[in-house]
């Protein structure tokens, strides 16, 4: 029987014809022109499942566009059982001029692959059904060693917006022991990395209204209540002097950072200042007293102001004591903070300004977004590790996201721990002009998705 | 000889024929279509005043729009020297479709006249005229008894864009011991007031500039600073608990309220309520702990936010940590407060948030305006009060206004006390379609003016 790495380097071409047949799809799910792309789309792929073997393979339809989902039991009876996320939707490729060559017309240079979708995320889809080839092939099995489920959305870039509800009706079908996520990053090339959690958000406008009209500020300032400066009160009160939120019970159900964790994240070669200077494009980093750059970014919840506005904004003066001051906020969660708590916070801080003369009320966008996050010595996650760490022929060391998406829905709906293994890199230009692959990086991916389902099979429950 | 209450009865139709003469002139300075209109307007008052007697009368061309001088030197060696400042140019009347009747053509009804510049200021300018003549008719005096000098400005309505540099080109020819300007109101119909300064005035521009892109909170959030966030600390930062502003040395040059001036405002029938319901249209007051609401208005400075913006502020929601941050901020200021002192003190303040990543600067919209305030027992107010209470034939009591304007050039460049006598009614509705004065109260201007320069002549220096 080949090798996994052999069984992966001789079916390549499988890859990465695969790669250009389904890159050539405009799969955009923002726009309704390509409604029926993203539907082709998703026939494609799951004509390719078939193809490779999965004995269940059904198109799941949404109030907007369908999911694919596909089905391999395992042959061994108490396998473990997993679900395999993934998209099959891709970004708006404005603005077209940046690109250098056209977004879906797949072309290849040196080692890098140049599409929209490559990496973000068809890639990521598709290094798996060559591992799961490699799988097969290297233990010569005919079923997969863990029972396999794949879920493959289609409206990932428009706001997962029928998500939820898709798992929840198929909550039953879906069951299952662990998620894993391929839609992400490691840390460089030369650092394979698994992401453990995601921040989880809640945001909401915030309306402060004084007098009914923008009054003469000789003619009354001083005696009338300003709401552009209550709101600036309102907001500075959001943070200490140490950067903290002063929200009560704000970090009551923060897990901490293990002295672990933030050991292993120590050991990641992130460059703090050319993260600052070429990646952010700031002058210096700020926030909570205590913690590292990624440790803030990760680990820590936060309070940000969006937007901001009232009052006059032309050129020139005009000396009002305005009628409205209007903000937008958005606050990043860690596990275990529930967005709903969280909310309830934030309006009992809102409603502490409506007063003297003010109407404060805040308005949430939703739910909001849970955090999730998978423990490092959770089993699945464990796992995963070794199977990087057999694909890359390296230390695996861990992250996590600092921003927020559906993959949070997966961990919550589905009550299983969600390990986030991709293989892109951060330079990939995700959602923007001349998005790309480095090919090789899926053939590892590949890899480390034959070694995984072994793994996972042996390992403890 | 007649009294002047009997002359002024008796001429009053030479005042209510002057007024509908020079109303119909639409001397609108802010409207360059109207720029002959307003030099039709000087030329208009300027031949009044030699019908009048003033030996000297001179059409005062500025860079802008003309003011008229007149002079009548008295025949008392010694005498004061007064200017008496009013202006003849006039508001822009949009919009037009809610004047009930045309605002060109004066119209009289009842004891009211409605046209555009009836009280603000043609009325008041043309009370004084008549009220010099009741002066040498009830003294028998050839000359009046003070050496008076009227400068009347074009371009009052549009900002006095020219007025500083007309007082210093003019400083000679304008020196004085005493202002009075007639552009103001009485506290209400049964209140004679005399108002005794105005608040100063600044103005400003605060930018604060983060990463140079605007970032995403997930990816960048918590650990790059947020200018929108150290905009609200920057403008929190300004007042205290107390409301009063934390500027360093903000109140070092404030001359307080004195025990006997917060007396006389209490005595004012002012209906807070009211005024915060009906004319402020808020729900309730605010501002520095200590001090009434007139006093706050009147006699006390400000740090006002009059704009700010910055971020996202469309629908929805963009969870950015953004590029910049601006807000525009107005400081109305009280005598003996510099607006210069006061400018430096929130270059200072602004300088403190230039950290940590943040670029933080401000601009100022020009050297601001100088507040102004005549002392109660300066003999010109003393003067004009005797006046006033022979006139209105009750005790007159003392204002101030929250607002600014050029008058305090006067003070300044003169350097000499300025007085507001004037007899508009607060429902005048000046700058608003419908604007009217009251007759009978050009009526008891005028007889206050036949008054005053007697008065003025006889009091100590």
């Amino acid at each position: 029987m080949p090798s996994v790495p052999d069984f992966v380097a001789t079916h390549a071409a499988d890859l990465y014809a695969d790669l250009d047949a389904w890159l050539r799809i405009p799969s955009i799910s923002a726009s309704p022109d390509h409604a029926d792309d993203v539907r082709r789309s998703a026939d494609w792929l799951a004509g390719r499942l078939r193809d490779v073997g999965f004995p269940v393979v059904e198109v799941w339809e949404t109030e907007g566009l369908p999911a694919v989902f596909a089905e391999w039991p395992s042959g061994d009876a108490g396998a473990p059982v997993v679900v395999l996320y993934g998209h099959h939707d891709v970004q708006p490729v404005d603005p077209l001029e940046l690109w250098r060559t056209p977004p879906f017309e797949p072309t290849v240079v040196g080692e890098e692959l140049f599409a929209r979708g490559a990496i973000d995320d068809k890639g990521q889809v598709l290094f798996h059904l060559l591992g799961l080839r490699a799988h097969l092939a290297a233990t010569g099995r005919s079923a997969p060693a863990v029972t396999l489920k794949l879920l493959v959305e289609g409206e990932e870039e428009s706001g997962s917006v029928h998500f939820r509800s898709l798992l929840e009706d198929h909550r039953d079908r879906l069951a299952c022991d662990a998620v894993f996520v391929s839609d992400t990053s490691v840390f460089d090339r030369d650092t394979p990395s698994i992401c453990t959690g995601m921040r989880g958000l809640t945001d909401c406008q915030v309306d402060l209204h004084g007098p009914d009209v923008d009054l003469h500020s000789g003619s009354f300032g001083g005696a009338v209540p300003n709401p552009l400066a209550v709101l600036a009160d309102l907001l500075a009160a959001l943070h200490d002097d140490d950067g903290r939120v002063t929200l009560a019970g704000f970090y009551d159900r923060v897990v901490p950072l293990s002295d672990r964790e933030r050991e292993l994240f120590a050991r990641l070669p992130f460059d703090e200042r050319q993260w600052v200077e070429q990646t952010a494009l700031s002058r210096g980093t700020a926030g909570e007293q205590g913690f590292s750059t990624l440790e803030r970014l990760w680990g820590r919840p936060t309070a940000e102001v969006n937007g901001m506005w009232g009052g006059y904004t032309g050129p020139g003066h005009k000396t009002i004591v305005p009628s409205d001051a209007h903000a937008k906020l958005s606050f990043r969660l860690v596990a275990d903070q529930d967005p709903l708590e969280v909310q309830r916070a934030v309006a009992r801080h809102v409603a502490a300004y409506d007063r003297d003369g003010i109407r404060a009320t805040v308005t949430f966008s939703g739910p909001g977004v849970r955090p999730c996050l998978t423990p490092l010595d959770a089993p699945a996650l464990q796992a995963a590790t070794r199977a990087m760490e057999n694909a890359f022929g390296r230390p695996v060391l861990y992250t996590r996201e600092g921003g927020s998406g559906p993959e949070a829905d997966l961990a919550e709906v589905l009550a299983v721990p969600v390990v986030f293994l991709g293989v892109g890199l951060p330079d990939d230009r995700i959602h923007a002009p001349n998005e790309r692959v480095v090919l090789p990086q899926l053939l590892l991916g590949a890899q480390a998705a034959a070694y995984l389902w072994e793994e996972l099979a042996a390992a403890p429950a």
